[in-house]
This record gives structure tokens, C-alpha cells and sequence, in this order.
């Protein structure tokens, strides 16, 4: 199951805050998510999505357009996937993984 | 015009050198701008990548699949996307009106 | 108060597996953290570290360094920084901010 | 020698352009590749900056904050650092590393 940590900014905003814009984004994917279609977790730095690869890229592409729909006219959106194919991944499975790690 | 820049790191490759996976992925975006589906251009860092959201998204995702083709069993994929939808944007403006503002 | 979240991959890792290097990073954070440096946080996809500018850079060079250590010759380090100057941001205030403006 | 690439995205600014921004950070990286402590390139999507690594995250660390000289109250930069230890790596031999593999 491949991961995403996805930022979403948009520019032309007048002022510094953007916290609008991350909600309306956090409320396109509590949709997706109550669909079953992804999983995700917001961070203070980022969003963090777990699901099917298209999927993801589907969903990322609404996010990235959300923004449009309030006058801004310019979007920058940064995304990380990691994606291993080895054994079944989740978001809970990589931190545990650390953990279990630090303990030796 | 979306653009974006991307990198596909390939995870697991016994030793530091990436190329062979690097001009995989060329070979594969060559393909597709003789298509005229996206121009893109190599960097040193990354591969810009011009064309319309849903194309770049689903190149993107073909080419961050490569690796897995010569055994590869994780990657990370790094993309920022500019995304400006006032006026036209391309790749070879963008720097025009850096150089523009540089003259001033 | 910036913040920034940072991935450093290692490559050439024979496997695909890199907790171990994430675990090294971990308790370096942890040194700086304790020593009132920085304050971090370990997300499934990345570290999110707040501190002053100038410290958040020694320790990302620092960790992004460490992999060096163990016979890695390459890696890959990926940085966001968000960096807030009209009032003071954390990594609670920030995710305080998107609740906010989610009850509205 | 590591190899960085750069976004640094000035946040509130009214309208969707940012190339002034951009132009004032190459007139500062110009300054320090005349001084001969850094190359760098401008491309499309980001700046590449070749240097020592303490020198990179110096140089960048300035011109993240070049924008706030300008009104602006927060930046969102963007890093991408490759850094290979094994042998000598410049902007031009990566290139020609995976110009070399398209051959064969």
C-alpha cells in the first residue's frame, strides 16, 4: 500500500493564513475517506494519504484543485510517495517498525 | 499549463548509482512527448515535466512504476507541481519573465 | 518559530528495508531535543522538527549525515520548511488552526 | 559535492506572480557563485545549487529569508539535496552519467 505526504499551497492569498484552504482540503478527504477509498492523517506539516496508487493520484488531483474555487489562481502542491512493494505497509506498520528499532 | 518537477528514487539498489533507472524513465517520457502528450526536459536534479494535470499525473505514475520492472522493490517519489491557471504558463516563459525582472 | 519536515533516504541499501537509519535519526533528534535545541515529531512518512532557522539546518545536516556512518555513499534528503513571521507557530498551534476553521 | 534544488515560495502575495522574488534570490546566489562558493543553475520548476554542503544550507538559509525584506510574512521553501561520496559529482556529470546509459 503506497504512502503520500502531500502540501497543498495555495499563492495570491493577500495575507499569511491558509488554514481555510487545509480545511476545505481535510473535508474533500474525510469524504474519500468515509468511502473507504483511502485513509489519511493530517500532520502539522503535511497530509499524509494511504490507498491504492491511482486512487492517490486521484485524490491528490482534487486536492491540488480545491483551491481554484475560492479566486486563487495559482497552486503549488509538493508531494512524497513512498511505495514498497515487499510486504504489506501502512502508516501504523512504519512507525512501529522505527520503534522496534530504537528498543535495541 | 501545470508543471511539474519530479524525482524517482529507486530504494534498495545494492550501490549508489541510479542512472540506468534515470534513462528507464527517460526512455519512457521520450515516448510520450513524441505523442505529444507532455514536453519535459532533464536537469540535473529532476525531470520537469509540462502538460495537461491528469497526463502529468498519469505519467508520472508510469514512471514511478519503472523500477519495479528490474527488480526494485520500493520507491520514493518526490513532485512539485506549479500550477498557475491566470495566463498561459510554459516552461521556456517562466524563465523569460525571471529574466525580465533581472533586467530591472 | 519555522518548522520543517524532513525525509533522508539512503541509497544503495542493498534492501528495501531503512528503519535502521531512521532509528539512528531518531535518537539524534532526540539528543537536541532533550538539550532544548529543537523539538520533532516522527510522522509514517517523515520527521517534522521545529526550531529557529539556523539550528533546524545544523540538525538536518546532521542527521542528513548520519547514514554516512554506517557505509552508505549516497543519500537523498528532502526539506519543506514553513516559515511563519506575523506570529508565533507550533506544531499544535498550526493543527489547532485547521480544527478551528473545520467547526466553522 | 552535493547537489541541491530549490523552491522558496513567498506566501500572501496578492496576485499570482512571484518572479520578482525569484529574480532577487539569483542576484543573490550570483553574488556567492562570482565569490566562487557555490555554481548554480536556473531551470523552470527550481534552482540547482552545487556546493559544500555547509555552504549550500548557508546560501539557502539567506535566500529563504530574502523575500520578508520585501513585505512577506511566511516562505514556504522546498529542498531536494543528493549527495554522493563515492566519486566527484558535478551538475554536468549527472547528466552525462544518464546520457551515457540512453546510449547503450
Amino acid at each position: 500500500m503506497p504512502i503520500a505526504d502531500v502540501t497543498v499551497i495555495p499563492i495570491g492569498t493577500e495575507g499569511p493564513s491558509v488554514s481555510r484552504y487545509v480545511a476545505d482540503i481535510q473535508r474533500i478527504l474525510a469524504k474519500h475517506q468515509e468511502a473507504g477509498a483511502i485513509r489519511f492523517q493530517l500532520t502539522p506539516m503535511n497530509t499524509i494519504i494511504e490507498g491504492d496508487l491511482p486512487v492517490i493520484f486521484q485524490v491528490i488531483q482534487e486536492i491540488h484543485n480545491a483551491p481554484y474555487n475560492h479566486g486563487i489562481q495559482r497552486v503549488a502542491t509538493s508531494i512524497r510517495i513512498d511505495d514498497r512493494r515487499d510486504k504489506i505497509s501502512t502508516m501504523e506498520k512504519k512507525l512501529e517498525s522505527v520503534q522496534e528499532q530504537l528498543k535495541e
